[in-house]
């Protein structure tokens, strides 16, 4: 099965360009951006309209494609071509400067052109965005190998919780939590999904519903208080969610709310799966304590719906995320198998398997 | 101590009239209705500019006085003139078909009338505003005797955390829950609030960040889904909440958010207080399993904002509130005593006692 949408595609007939969809926009709206410039790429990222540390990468490695440096007529050399194309690469991985996919797929791309600088620059624009295309396919196959090994964690019938957003919008495709779901259902069993608004910033309301609807998938929206209450009604069979970071043993970092969804499945009895890819892990990380807790603007908090909802003078606590500990979450899912029981040993089996 | 604020007045001097807090203004705005007849009160009941079950009630009996019934000349006789008086406690009563404190205010009034019936009109008008007093003083008193039984369950120097709205502004003064808090630090203790915005008519920013700022107690505002990250961090010692109903065997309905809270709490071993006058407990129903969970309207949830934040056609699930079991209360504080541990034999004992 396919997205019937993609956040990020090379649009390669006629006035060749990069296609975004602009996340900002969504649920209200259906934009496209129509990039056509390194700059417009690195506006986009920098404004969030492409979102999701995969798909971040993946339009970064296409808007190497967009650099000036591969119009030949604009410079003396191919070599201040070549330093042009590079100047934008370094450009763009400002664009946002805590991501991690970001830097290693621009790195990629970087590494790939030195490797094939004899060839012309037509022909090393021509195989940057093969490349692109290959960090696309390489992420739409990992998601689908989660997919794979997790859909068998759902059961036939049942409602599955998940919080925040991780779906085809911040990846290639299919997404990783998101992935589990949809190939469950691919294989034919009903599944109704409940998403978490997630506040602050709403990212189950404004994009995981989105894209559950757009997928046909039963979805019904709820607030981030509401949990325990579906859970007691029994309407929940399951939770799975994404993450940012997991550590060697299994301590698993991802969106705000997240640590106390497993509390709650914990005390249903209901069984909670984290869902990412192996380079999630970061194995010189013994557990979570040791992850820092950004803290976000309280304007998040108190403004976030274009209405003060707050007083202005209200001290917010705001953090980005928080750790769930590996004896809460039932199994990890990644690419190369399930991690379960989560213990270091198993982290370090599946990985290394 | 006394709030800085009013949420429901009566103006005595000059032209004699009732002042409402609209509460649907807050926090941008301190509006007060300055009410001159008994339809202006039924239209800030309707609105929500008046709420708080207590509040509506007090409200009401006010508003008897207001009626143009009172005005003699307006009428043949004085029994025309009365029924005009009883006409309007119907149509107040008609407010909120659900509030039962405002049926029990106006039947109070009804009745209070009924004795005094010979008294001229200008006496009974005095005495229905005598009357509305004592049940101001009466809940004022009630609101200060849970705030005295409970404060003895708040640390030195704790933070504690809240859900909803359940301060003065719902009441006559000091609250339910928040009264717990106010009367610690009146005792002297230094006390700081979490306060759960609570989604999705997020009671806890509006108004009890409000009113926390207006006694100058050090207050923190968070999403719900932030409550287990706070808990984790060891900075909340005790939750304290409201409750709208409680069952024989101490099973409380609250504003839901509320059981997931209590769940969190069991989990960090946190102790979880509720609070509310004995006129809350529902005897004659044994657990919270026959109490059926209103539904509300999706929109509060996809475009509670003045912003739609969900897409249109999204299912949505919006439980008004829902119910903590005993087995999660560590103690409920009533005006005539603390009920802990939690069960059938101790309810029984403190409301009788």
């Amino acid at each position: 099965m396919k997205n019937p949408y993609r956040s990020v595609q090379w649009v390669a007939h006629g006035d060749a360009h990069l296609r975004l969809l602009d996340q900002t926009k969504l649920p209200n709206e259906l934009v496209y951006l129509e990039c056509r410039s390194v700059q417009h790429v690195w506006d986009a990222i920098k404004r969030l309209s492409v979102r999701g540390a995969p798909a971040i990468g993946i339009a970064a490695a296409y808007a190497v494609a967009l650099s000036s440096g591969f119009n030949q007529a604009s410079f003396r050399s191919k070599a201040d071509a070549l330093q042009q194309v590079d100047d934008d690469i370094n450009h763009l991985a400002d664009s946002r400067p805590t991501a991690v996919n970001l830097f290693w797929a621009l790195d990629r791309i970087r590494k790939f052109i030195v490797a094939i600088k004899s060839e012309d620059l037509t022909v090393i624009r021509q195989r940057v965005l093969s490349e692109a295309d290959k960090i696309w396919e390489e992420d739409r196959l990992m998601c689908h190998s989660i997919g794979s090994h997790g859909a068998a964690l759902l059961a036939e019938n049942s409602g599955v919780l998940t919080h925040c957003n991780t779906g085809g919008l911040a990846t290639a495709e299919y997404g990783t939590a998101l992935s589990i779901i949809l190939t469950a259902i691919d294989q034919g069993k009903s599944i109704r999904v409940f998403a978490d608004e997630t506040r602050p910033l709403l990212q189950g309301a404004r994009l995981t519903a989105w894209e559950l609807l757009q997928h046909d998938v039963p979805c019904t929206l709820i607030c981030d208080s509401m949990a325990a209450q579906v859970m007691r009604e029994g309407k929940v069979q399951a939770v799975v969610v994404g993450a940012d970071r997991i550590t060697a043993c299994g301590d698993a970092a991802n969106k705000i709310g997240t640590y106390g969804v497993a509390i709650l499945a914990k005390y249903h009895n209901i069984p909670f799966y984290v869902a990412a890819p192996s380079s999630t892990f970061d194995l010189n990380m013994q557990t979570g304590d040791s992850i820092p807790i950004e803290q976000r603007d309280s304007r998040e908090v108190t403004c976030g719906f274009g209405l003060q909802s707050a007083p202005q003078k209200v001290d917010v606590y705001n953090p980005a995320f928080d750790v769930t500990p590996a004896s809460l979450i039932a199994a990890i899912v990644t690419e190369r198998g399930v991690i379960s029981p989560v213990n270091s040993a198993n982290v370090r089996a599946v990985l290394r398997g």
